[in-house]
């Protein structure tokens, strides 16, 4: 690289209309009519929205490596290919629809990046490379995040090739038939660090006027599956009073869930989001139900005493009802804080690039979260309009998106050339 | 047929322990743990029940047809082949799960009926047809009563074809792929009469302490499915007091569908019974939710009062959660009244083999229900266990399916023989 005059840091720039370009035609892939996406894992609108990347990978071209969970390494070679390489992305799969930005800004970002900085002649010591990470949204497959969590080695790879999508296809079986089950072993290699653009979610930076969120956190996240059980029987014949409905259990469980939730505002957020009912005909009292959800609090006790109450809330519909309730917790995941370096790349880089910055936490699941365990990792955040995310509605403008992949861009530098 | 003499009447006998046999070896198809069968229509189970009754109906010298939506004629021909045959039968399909009985007790009774008047040396005038109708449970394929009606006329065979279960496959496809989707033409045809033996599916014969059920009429039906729509969006991020959930709307719904119905005892009855979120994935603030329910009642106004109950709730909960609800009805059905010559022949034939019989209503569709728009119609039950069914508890004993049979066999000879 060429050296910069000291206290006066080099800067690249991306090239925003291309980034907008990219965006907008992987947003066209299995676009929907609201104006989102729904490209779940291993749909053939995944498949499609993968071969761009690679395809552009190439033309700028870098190496593409796939692993065994359908991982996607773009790498740009080093000057001293025996450095731990800088990774940067995010996913290319989306929700069920899901919006244009959710994913595939880090990604693409971080593509136009390693173009920005051979349009600038700058090569690195370290390599770097652009990563689209399998199954961040566990929209179709759970659990999310998991292609950064197998990478990481925060999951098994067998679990997850086994996990299994509502008509029982198996994740493994499905990249498979996509093309995207790969050679490359999954993690288990040095990496120097990870950083992650990504939209915010929420709606703190629009409000606050700042256009870069360091995240200095991730806070308390947790969840449950609450089954009841009743007795099948005819929904003509049954003596009202003999029926044992689990679905009433489940509904009066829902509403109390959302009652819940809403009295954790501001710290803490949760809400009745699926249910699931068996056998699920008009003609049928169900004999089972099943009602999920998860909660993000900024204090341990602040989730811990929700899911009690929703705990006990259950016991006692079910106990009212002659059902059987039971919950059965999501791994709970704590607090914990990005490393003070991390967090201060993206600030200082922000900063010389002129942007207002705040620092906040995430409350959403990343695969910055998984990568933390892995290597020094940073995660960032530009505003989408009104907070929306998970929706058709999700939107970023082109300067915030050129302003996140600036940033980007410039953290990968500095990374990459120490 | 031999002459009887006057006022005593001819009686044949079924063979109980053939008629137990054939309705345990059917039962143990597509069997479940819990006691039940698992065959909705056009599975591999509902195929495999089909073989077998077709081979024990050749086994019996009876000639087999299958029309075009898959219904099963099993023919013993008449004396004079020119008068319209008599039918009996029922449906060898069930619920998610059902039991052994709903459905195969009617279906076995009029075969083992015919293999009665074999053993007796009886022909008679008229032809007799035991059968299999097609989907009846509308578990898999809605509407359900859907074979029947096609027969009857009631229902365009190309929508029943083209009718989708929840994995989007059609009902023609799915008939063809288990090889019975028959040449015959569905319907059109003289039939004489129609006979169908049923469990109750209730408890007011076993605490009546009666055997026979002759039914009198159809209740007043009727149904709907109200579908909540809100907004998706992250269900970490997105503030409580942002969320449009339409999965609170529905949850509140059902709560106080639950509540209606418990009001309409002992009269009418009516549950929440079925529940469909999207996306459904706990990520996501859902934003799209859809109750359904069925209801029967004595009285038009109690049935038109409840759906009313129920469409103002959904508004008022719509209203409150910023969610948009719309109703829709299911087509209602009116009460009517069997031929008082038929009601009466079920309980003269009990009456001469000395069965204690009752006059009932029916609450609960039956493939009957259409037929008795075709032909003049006898619809009559036996005791099931504590009233269970669409259960893998339902049971019925030896003595009443036997008991069931005889009256079959001998409402069969009388309406045969005329």
């Amino acid at each position: 690289m060429t050296a910069s005059t000291p206290n006066v840091p080099l800067i690249v720039r991306t090239d925003g209309a291309r980034l907008w370009s990219d965006l907008m035609t992987i947003g066209a892939i299995a676009a929907t009519s609201g104006g989102g996406s729904f490209r779940p894992t291993a749909t053939d609108g995944d498949r499609d929205a993968r071969n761009l990347f690679i395809l552009w990978a190439k033309e700028a071209g870098l190496t593409v490596t796939i692993d065994g969970v359908g991982n996607i390494f773009a790498r740009r070679e080093g000057t001293d290919p025996d450095l731990p390489p800088v990774l940067a992305g995010s996913h290319l799969d989306t929700q069920m629809p899901g919006g244009k930005f959710d994913g595939p800004l880090g990604v693409l970002a971080a593509l136009e990046a390693v173009r920005a900085l051979d349009r600038a002649g700058l090569r690195t010591r370290r390599a770097i490379e652009a990563v689209n990470w399998t199954n961040e949204e566990g929209a179709r497959f759970a659990p999310g995040v998991a292609g950064s969590a197998v990478f990481a080695g925060r999951l098994s790879l067998d679990t997850m090739m086994q996990s299994r999508d509502r008509a029982g296809l198996a994740l493994g079986d499905e990249l498979g038939r996509i093309g995207y089950r790969g050679p490359a072993p999954v993690g288990g290699r040095a990496v120097d660090s990870y950083l992650e653009l990504h939209i915010e979610q929420g709606a703190r930076l629009e409000q606050a006027g700042a256009t870069i969120g360091a995240v200095t956190n991730a806070q308390y996240f947790g969840g449950a599956l609450v089954t009841f059980t009743g007795a099948n029987s005819h929904a003509h014949t049954t003596p009202m009073s003999k029926r044992r409905n689990a679905l009433a259990g489940a509904a009066r469980l829902a509403v109390e869930i959302e009652r819940i939730g809403l009295a954790l505002e501001p710290d803490g957020a949760m809400s009745a989001a699926t249910l699931d009912v068996w056998p699920n005909n008009r003609v049928i009292v169900p004999h089972r139900a099943e009602v999920g959800f998860l909660i993000v609090h900024a204090e341990r006790a602040g989730r811990d005493n929700a899911l009690d109450a929703v705990e006990a809330a259950a016991n006692r519909i079910a106990a009212e009802l002659g059902l059987t309730a039971e919950m059965t917790r999501a791994a709970p995941r704590d607090r914990f804080d990005f490393p003070a370096e991390m967090v201060g790349l993206a600030e200082q880089v922000a900063a010389d690039l002129g942007h207002a910055t705040m620092r906040l936490p995430t409350l959403t699941g990343h695969d910055a979260i998984s990568m933390h365990y892995a290597c020094p990792t940073a995660l960032f955040f530009v505003p989408c309009r009104d907070g929306w995310s998970h929706s058709e509605l999700e939107w970023c403008t082109p300067e915030h998106a050129t302003a996140g992949a600036d940033v980007l861009a410039n953290m990968i530098l500095r990374r990459a050339d120490r």
